[in-house]
């Protein structure tokens, strides 16, 4: 398992630097939308027993809130949320039983504001000064945070973090994350932004490797309420691309407004 | 009851007008965040009992999204939106079941939607270019709407429109509430919005008025989803404020955006 693990990132690592750091910009997008697609996908396919309408509408939905995201036209963002929002609940008017469709309603909007509105944010923040590095410094710190946890976790993990949500998290892990997001910091003090005082890039990452873990359990919540214990069950062993983003999604928006709204 | 209605519009026009095309622009931002507060007030008391998280909760980050929308600084109402959400997402961790903490985090992310940031999109509407008259059309499409629709209603009223979801609807109201809306953009050529033909505020208007029936069916289907009549307890008699302000949301989104789209 963990080898598989490190394998898949050995591949994806150099990939990943690439279309950050050094592709045009089109190719980052295009793999954004891509990941949000089968995000969405993932998300509405998860929800659908508890949903009266199609999945399709939702994914459509998502997709055009993502696209009007990539344009940064805030006036086609409003429009793709609300026309859209305005189509779902008319829709679900046709349902025989309002709770469910009422039910409908709330979570295609929570599926859409989830993936196709957050996700997109990565390209924003990417767009702007430093983008790049400000979006190395969001992996170093899932990464980091994700490898702390995972070590400290195997080795002395006892104590169970939310055993209701997610029974492997444990305690123990959960500080071993945050010392790895504290490794990310100090060495995105080194490499990536280091014009930026160390102490803001350690509190940043600290706060980013928080929203990293509850945003997890956020996911793991969805899934639970849903019954599925992967969000894709079209890549077997590997678990779904909302799996694997889920941790990236509440550090995303978090940075993005931290650097429009401070600076 | 209709002697009610009559002398409730005969009191509250002349205000309304004053508000709309007189009074300074704060006084009327500031009548549009009361109704929005008091609609999500009332929105909160009737999703109280499917919710696990304190109704003020939802109310404070609704009224926060409000004023976001107040300033119409999109990195705000960004911020509002999506920090907002994260925030309910996380807190609803705490609930044991995840399904009714997913259930609490989407009722409170369409509340906030539905009302938060659809209402508030009128004072927009108002400080573009002949805003004033373009609220006005609104509001007028809405009332002779629904006194088309009451009118034709109570003479020949039979066939019921979707009993499921509001009893007392037929679709004999329905075409009479389309006239109403026919007559709303004839007089709004003539004295509103002169310089615009006259096909296409029949066609808006007719756009709206379908906008605003079903709107108004989308809030009964809330109301029935929740097991309640009115969405106010508070203003006996009357209704609530989301049972004025239901028939005139869709409309406003939709306008606001036609005109920032296409003009």
């Amino acid at each position: 398992m963990l080898r598989t693990r490190l394998l898949t990132a050995a591949g994806a690592l150099p990939l990943l630097i690439f279309l950050i750091g050094y592709a045009p910009e089109w190719s980052f997008s295009g793999t954004v939308l891509v990941l949000t697609g089968i995000g969405l996908w993932e998300y509405f396919s998860l929800t659908r027993a508890q949903c009266t309408l199609s999945p399709v509408i939702g994914k459509l939905w998502g997709m055009l809130v993502a696209f009007s995201m990539v344009s940064g036209d805030m006036r086609l963002i409003g429009t793709a949320l609300s026309l859209g929002f305005m189509l779902i609940f008319i829709l679900s008017l046709r349902d025989r039983y309002p709770a469910r469709g009422i039910q409908t309603t709330s979570l295609f909007m929570l599926g859409v504001v989830y993936i196709g509105f957050l996700f997109p944010h990565v390209l924003w923040i990417h767009r702007g000064p430093e983008g790049a590095e400000w979006v190395f410094f969001i992996l170093l710190v899932a990464m980091l945070g994700d490898t702390g946890g995972y070590v400290v976790g195997r080795a002395w993990g006892k104590r169970k973090l939310l055993p209701h949500i997610s029974p492997g998290k444990t305690i123990e892990g959960g500080v071993g994350s945050i010392c790895g997001n504290g490794v990310a910091a100090l060495i995105a003090w080194q490499y990536l932004l280091p014009n930026r005082p160390a102490s803001e890039l350690v509190v940043l990452a600290l706060l980013m490797g928080l929203l990293a873990q509850l945003g997890d359990l956020c996911e793991s919540a969805l899934k639970r309420a849903c019954g599925a214990k992967d969000s894709g069950r079209f890549f077997p062993g590997h678990g779904g691309v909302l799996d694997r983003i889920d941790s990236l999604l509440f550090p995303i928006a978090f940075i993005y407004y931290y650097n429009t709204l401070w600076n």
